[in-house]
């Protein structure tokens, strides 16, 4: 055993800890990276790497298999009828929606579209969710694509409570929210003055009102930085370009206040207490170049002090910029420097950390270190304790700050004191135990941190253990989304899936139970006990004002030029056979499924028109168009439904 | 044993063939069935319903479950890192798209978008997409939505030869081709004079040359009869209403010739040796309305004979329709009177047939009576004699008609010579030996053709069986598309995924060995040996004249408003760090991938000008924009590739 200090981080031998595993996969990932920034990695950790590194990664993951507990594998692969215990839901990345998997078998059983349209319920195409969508003046959507990246749910006491989900679009700064009781997204929101953004997380309780033990915001951290306001006059100016860190009403989805900042904002993680938002950061030194993002030596976790914010925004102490009315207060580093009255505290971590993850007995932030081999860990009544003028040096609050592979990126928790951090260049989980590493840090050579050490393929980025992210973590399954595939599933052309893996990590080893493709790339994802959803598996004709009641009354009611076409759906038939229209008439069809029984959803399909939708049991939804195209056009019913599911049809004639 | 005659219809004794089972689904699946057309089912059938079904069906099928070999188990559940022996090819329902699944773990580990656009891909963003799927005047996508139901593969000698795979869109009459060398698709036609297209199949072989044994041809079915032209003049005389089998040339793509028919199509089948194509009729009564579709006892089985028509049309006895140049021949009833000279030979079935299904051994085709409980099998050579003037009586190339359950759909086989058909309405698989019911058909009271049933969950649509629609079926493994699940799942609010069930008919008892949960709605899909496919895993430069072969040749080239900016990515940087234009300009980005390895695929976005896509190992795509909004806008790789993957970006500046 060797330990040494360099730049404040402590380190286990390497050999000790297996860290002399290297990959040939990684002269791709990792090509150009010694130029630029590796100075914490040694040369012997660097070495090593074998090209039959897959191949016996390969072997001892099936030997490892092998030895896995009856239990787990039976649950992983339920028998025809049996449901899975827990809910997984996870970030579908471009497709713009929300995947909902039964876990541990990995079956999808849902998606649930937010940002990009979808032909299947008719998103993007029903009137309702164009109105979520957000149009342009002339109602066509203002955004067709998306790229979600996280998901986090609404909590109570610390625990999912079933309310909410939240998910975010990167590339257009979007948050969208969805019910968990229909499973169906309901509100949108596009964020000001900010461009790019990461990481989310909900609160998990009020900072003041002990009453408020549930979510009520939600926080959001901008990545990019752009010049303030971004209208193209002052994109040669960097000291212009700022990043603003967001706070989004949980009920209301309005944007309640920005923070301004130095540095960007990479992922989000919130205290139990309510007190504490914090967002990993790096491009601290606000460059704009890749080589200008990695020259500090160390970059920071900003700790937000909510209740302090939401004061300084009471009192009018902020500003606004361009067309938003947000009020955005300021909390950089220059106006923050007397801790009493500071909005923000700005830890140091090693350069270009990535994911920030909060511990569920409540205690700690942990950073993963990225381009550093290491993770920090913040105590957060240490960052209170600066905030209150009682601790005189901010990083002081840093408890460990201990090696543990090649590209750590995120760290998931079992509840019993390990944690879990993805090494995405070493292409392996690590387990470590908090305690150790913090006793380690304090300078006790004993303490062996590293519990074990898990290869799995290939470069893996988020993890999620079940519900990791509550005070009930449960540390029986933990997923890992890896990046590439490469051999791990048959050959589909050049686009390959990336691999999600389930692992039992309900032992001291971690077993890799299964690979799974996914299509790319789905980022986060949350696991959590089926009991605590609640969902509703019928709508009700009073949950919307347009619901057509009765088949008896449909009708094409005409006012002009414009048409309303009142249907019902109800298997075998539409409740109108048919109707005649006019040439250019602007024509709103208002669809009910008068269809009571669970599951007996109806579709609608207009050929030619670009119209599909869907209704549940007891949906209405509508749509308009014009009817430009003379002719005989089958509308038809679109999801099988009946034996005479084919005769289901209804036909619009449209008068030359 | 009892036997009786009704309609030409031979059935077992219900008991002996366990029809008696009934659930309490069908209450809502078969509501107002028994007033519209279910004269073949007898009380004693359609009785005996029970409220406990499911649960005593999911009780049944867990106890088969265990007694499933032990073989079938570990292939269904490959361990980490091992490859599944079949693909699937799936149609992907509203998503326009197809799946590719390994078989038989039912991972999903591909979708090649087709109809709708997809913002992983940037199918219907790049130039080269928006070119297949057809664009307006104004340069924005035709359609968006689509609704896909059939996937079938290119033959030779009998078998797919991996080039082709071809998937039909209802909603608006296209038919799109997939190449499976890289897995995306190339070609998009959309087919005239008709509307609503249901099934589709590529033919085996030519009918003369028989040097081509392969697919040359792909037949495409119209469902909906609509008047010829559809211009709105004719919609009230039913006399107008026509439906059209079109023939579409699989290396051009183009529309060959359609033949006009009494009746609309369903399914499509073809022979073995090119000679014959057929679809199944519902509706050959050309009503309008659903109780006119059902009003006669039988429809048809209509055989097209495509050597015959294929003369009709090189000697000009053709018609053409509106705007279109495609030559349509007459293969009405009344003009095919003499079977000399016939064209088409519509063979009786009873009423609103659905499924049409080439046996693997050549012989038959095979109708599933939908609402008769009856599958009727044709013999090919005995329609070739009556096309030759050797059969007096077409109907006498029926060889036999017999009762196999409620709702019978589609039908699929295990090349030992049975046959699988799905029981919608009894929610079961029946097995049955072909030879056996061709022996009881003929008068052999002990010929039990029904070999074996097996409960699903429920509703079952289609189903295929491994190799099913080759020679070299294998009677390995059956899936089954229900399209119910109700409580098969965790609950996900009021949309139910679909039920595939994985069985293995490996013995001579059916085993349920899983449950996959899919999102609407499926339809078809075909499963085959892996060994068939040779995919490229990496472009070639060449693949496209836009290359930018260089990081050297990155460039913004301007011509007035008119701005080409050639970018590359290699990981961890795009070949320009920022670029600048002008608001207003017209701008075409040309993007190459210059990594070559394997898998790393990146991705490229630009935040608020709604462009995403992704460029896999050397290839290149384009998309044009207007730079209609100044500011910065960071162009971010969004398929992760490297550590320094969130550092990949580039500065587009749109100065005011």
């Amino acid at each position: 055993m060797s330990q040494e200090k360099k730049n404040g981080t402590t380190s286990q031998d390497a050999s000790a800890t297996g860290l002399g595993r290297r990959r040939f996969l990684n002269t791709a990932a990792a090509a150009g990276l010694a130029g630029v920034g590796m100075a914490a990695c040694t040369d012997k950790q660097a070495g090593g790497s074998s090209a039959s590194g897959a191949a016996s990664g390969s072997a001892s993951a099936a030997s490892a298999h092998t030895e896995a507990n009856a239990g787990a594998e039976a649950a992983m692969h339920p028998k025809p009828g049996e449901l899975d215990t827990y809910y997984g839901l996870w970030s579908g990345g471009h497709t713009g929606d929300v995947r909902v998997l039964g876990m541990p078998s990995g079956r999808e059983i849902h998606r649930i579209p937010c940002f990009v349209p979808d032909a299947l319920v008719g998103w993007g195409i029903t009137n309702e969710s164009k109105a979520v969508m957000g149009t342009k003046a002339d109602g066509s959507l203002r955004y067709t694509i998306g790229d979600t990246h996280h998901v986090h749910a609404s909590y109570k006491d610390g625990n999912y409570d079933g309310r909410y989900a939240w998910v975010n679009d990167k590339i257009n700064g979007r948050l969208a929210r969805m019910r968990l009781d229909y499973f169906v997204c309901d509100k949108i929101t596009e964020l000001p003055n900010i461009q790019g953004f990461h990481g989310i997380f909900p609160d998990k309780a009020d900072p003041v009102d002990p009453k408020i033990n549930y979510t009520t915001r939600v926080f959001c951290g901008a990545e990019f930085s752009i010049p303030l306001p971004n209208n193209g006059k002052d994109a040669d100016k960097p000291e212009a370009y700022h990043s603003l860190f967001t706070c989004v009403d949980a009920e209301s989805m309005d944007v309640r206040w920005q923070v301004l900042i130095d540095g960007n904002c990479d992922l989000v993680a919130t205290s139990y207490d309510g007190k504490l938002a914090a967002t990993n950061q790096y491009n601290t030194e606000m460059g704009v170049h890749y080589e200008d993002m990695m020259s500090a030596e160390r970059d920071a976790c900003c700790f937000f002090n909510v209740a302090r914010i939401e004061e300084a925004v009471k009192a009018g102490k902020f500003k606004t910029y361009g067309d938003s009315k947000v009020p955005v207060v300021d909390g950089t580093k220059a106006a923050n420097t007397d801790p009493k009255t500071a909005l923000t505290a700005y830890v140091s971590v090693p350069k270009n950390p990535h994911g920030v993850n909060a511990s569920p007995d409540g205690k700690y932030f942990i950073c993963a270190g990225k381009l550093s081999p290491t993770t920090t860990t913040i105590e957060l009544t240490k960052v209170l304790d600066w905030f209150d003028g009682k601790l005189a040096k901010l990083d002081d609050a840093i408890v460990a700050e201990v090696e543990v592979g090649l590209g750590p990126l995120h760290t998931a928790f079992d509840g019993r004191g390990n944690a879990y951090t993805t090494l995405f260049l070493d292409s392996q989980i690590v387990k470590w135990n908090i305690d150790k590493a913090i006793a380690f840090h304090k300078g006790d050579k004993n303490a062996k941190y590293v519990v074990d050490r898990l290869d799995v393929q290939y470069q893996p980025g988020h993890l999620n253990a079940s519900q990791s992210e509550t005070k009930a973590a449960d540390g029986k399954w933990l997923v890992t989304g890896c990046k590439f595939s490469k051999d791990r599933f048959l050959p589909v052309g050049p686009l390959h899936p990336e691999n999600e893996q389930i692992i039992d990590i309900s032992g001291e080893k971690m077993v890799l139970m299964a690979d799974h493709p996914v299509r790319g790339e789905p980022h986060d994802f949350v696991i959590f006990k089926r009991d605590l959803l609640k969902p509703k598996q019928v709508y009700s004709l009073d949950d919307s004002p347009l619901a057509v009641k009765d088949a008896k009354d449909c009708a094409v009611i005409r006012n002009g030029k414009k048409v309303t076409v009142k249907l019902t759906s109800q298997a075998p038939a539409l409740g109108m056979r048919e109707f005649k229209l006019k040439k250019g008439d602007e024509v709103t069809l208002i669809l009910t499924n008068l269809d009571k029984v669970e599951d007996l959803t109806h579709g609608i399909a207009i050929p030619k028109y670009n119209i599909q939708f869907i209704v549940n049991p007891l949906e209405t939804k509508s749509v308009s168009f014009v009817a430009d195209k003379p002719g005989v056009f089958w509308m038809y019913c679109t999801n099988f439904c009946h034996a005479l599911h084919l005769e289901m049809r209804s036909r619009m004639i449209v008068e030359a």
